[in-house]
């Protein structure tokens, strides 16, 4: 028998501690699986930032694992991996996935679309986030921005594009609604793991492909086969995707989930500056170190020809999808009013001002 | 006396829950001066947007209390507030404080300088932070971006200014170098806080004054009295600035570090994005419901004594503080990469996509 004062200090102590552990953290384990390799920045950067910030602030006790594709071998799976719950979440791009359902598709870009900080401001305040969720939710998955690239570059091509016939038979890697798009232009369409990208080239089983911009472009290395570098007009900013399997998402604590969240929306943000950065320096550099890549814009007819393609197939899809064309009417209106906003700001500043001052 | 055996349990079950006491969360309640008055959207919107998101993710635990000008009777007095303790952090603008330290000035926007996608570029990615951290930190303050206006407007007039001459004996609200370069043109420049503008301009204290762009000016009613509206070169990325007491910001445990840090971060790229959004809707409504208003972009010859002034400016404001040396050659080499990839990605894809398709 313990004498009731020597206990009872002690006794007092652990009901001190006891009345904050009402604030306790739950440890939390959860696995994301990317569509991507190990090492390919930004898009990994944003996932790791997110990871991190989650683990930081919950001290430690809510840890992502993430695993990319070298690790689950499905670099397209993610999505219905998620969405089974083998892995309680996501990174991807949505138009991956248009073939589950076209609508998927505008909530990455659209050619011929909003710029990045014009699609930030539909998504959080132009109602893009409403119409993502009405994507998505059915699925049992909730979605998030997951990083912007900016403005895509048009990709690399072995020849030159002087006209339409250039591009008949022409076997290119170009994914979503643009490679529909080059399509009805007589190109042979595929998309192809960012992984494979490399060999697929070199081996001829494609003559063209796009990927990203020149940050990511040129460690790819795509200049030494196909040195023709064209300007973008088809992914004017595309958004890549955080999926989260909502029963997951539940089943966490309160404060996890305002973590989660904040730390998604933050990388996604980071990402485009990051990505903005890195395309900026490897732009300035590549004048220099590598002389042979021929920077071109495709030629008025071929971007005609692509306007007019796109408007076709979008008046398809909107026929072939309600939600489709809900989606695509939001972003079209929204357009009416930001681009004129873009042009009286930011444009006709960099107009006055394409050389900065020494 | 209790016997053992019945205090045992008991003493095992507090000691269960003590081992959870570890991750326990500590009540700390903060205070936050703004330089705006409660309503300023969307300045308003951004601070308590991050105290929100900083109280969810710490389960209710960590209490930011917002205090508008109205309350603390000190718009510009933010910055002291904040280094004397008397508030742990605050939300102002950073060019407000240039009479202090002419090193502040650059880290909110400077006349002719980046645009927001690329001033974010640098602040995370290039250098920006790092150089931020070397102006606030001897004073004992962390500095963060606050949120973004995007590229404003040039200010409100009652007469066109069709020359050099309509500037002369002006009297403008403009603060920060833009008002150095604006008193250069023989403008009588003054700064005014935001809550006292309208009433400034009614009694012709003021001929004419910048806010900010349409989606926080039509509000303020301007266009009233001053219907000329020109359009920008002084600030094209203004970047609000949270200041948080460094031993304040010490003293919080770790996650909480963190979480505050995030929500500042992702409050202001919202920030961006909810005035991109305010200005397209604003501008696409003024000119329905205000016909009154006159756009006007400064003649050439404007522009062109403007740049001159404002070079002749920087040139001795580098001479006077080495660190604004510092920060605006980092800038201007940051320039001289950035501004070619805004041009090739999506300054040319505006070229070619001005009108948005139907």
């Amino acid at each position: 028998m313990i004498p009731m004062k020597r206990l009872l200090p002690f006794l007092l102590a652990l009901l001190a501690v006891g009345t904050f552990s009402l604030d306790a953290q739950e440890r939390v384990r959860w696995k994301l699986a990317m569509t991507w390799g190990p090492t390919l920045s930004p898009f990994v950067d944003a996932v790791e930032e997110m990871a991190s910030m989650v683990e930081e602030m919950s001290g430690g006790n809510f840890v992502i694992r993430i695993d990319a594709s070298n690790k689950h071998k499905s670099p397209f799976g993610v999505y219905d991996m998620v969405k089974a719950g083998q892995y309680e979440m996501g990174h991807s791009a949505s138009y991956y996935y248009k073939g589950k359902n076209i609508a998927f598709q505008p909530l990455t870009t659209m050619p011929f679309g909003m710029t990045a900080p014009e699609q930030y401001a539909w998504f959080y305040y132009g109602g893009g986030m409403e119409l993502m969720e009405e994507a998505f939710r059915p699925e049992g998955l909730l979605a998030y921005p997951g990083g912007n690239t900016g403005n895509q570059m048009g990709g690399w091509f072995r020849t030159e594009i002087n006209g339409l016939e250039d591009l008949e038979g022409l076997k290119m890697r170009i994914p979503g609604f643009a490679g529909d798009v080059f399509s009805e232009l007589g190109v042979t369409v595929t998309n192809i793991p960012p992984g494979e990208l490399y060999t697929s080239l070199e081996r001829g089983t494609i003559d063209a492909l796009e990927w990203v911009g020149p940050g990511m472009d040129i460690k790819m290395g795509f200049h030494k086969i196909a040195p023709y570098y064209y300007t973008g007009w088809h992914e004017p900013a595309t958004e890549l995707l955080y999926l989260v399997n909502e029963d997951e998402f539940n089943d966490l604590p309160e404060n996890y989930q305002a973590m989660l969240v904040a730390a998604m929306k933050l990388s996604s943000y980071n990402m485009y500056a990051e990505n903005y950065h890195m395309s900026a320096v490897a732009w300035r550099e590549m004048a220099e170190e590598f002389p042979n890549i021929e920077v071109r814009t495709f030629p008025e007819e071929v971007i005609a020809a692509m306007k007019e393609a796109n408007e076709e197939l979008i008046a398809e899809a909107k026929q072939e999808s309600p939600l489709f064309a809900k989606i695509l009417e939001s972003q079209e209106e929204y357009m009416e009013g930001v681009r004129a906003w873009t042009k009286i700001s930011d444009y006709d500043y960099l107009t006055d001002n394409l050389e900065p001052e020494d």
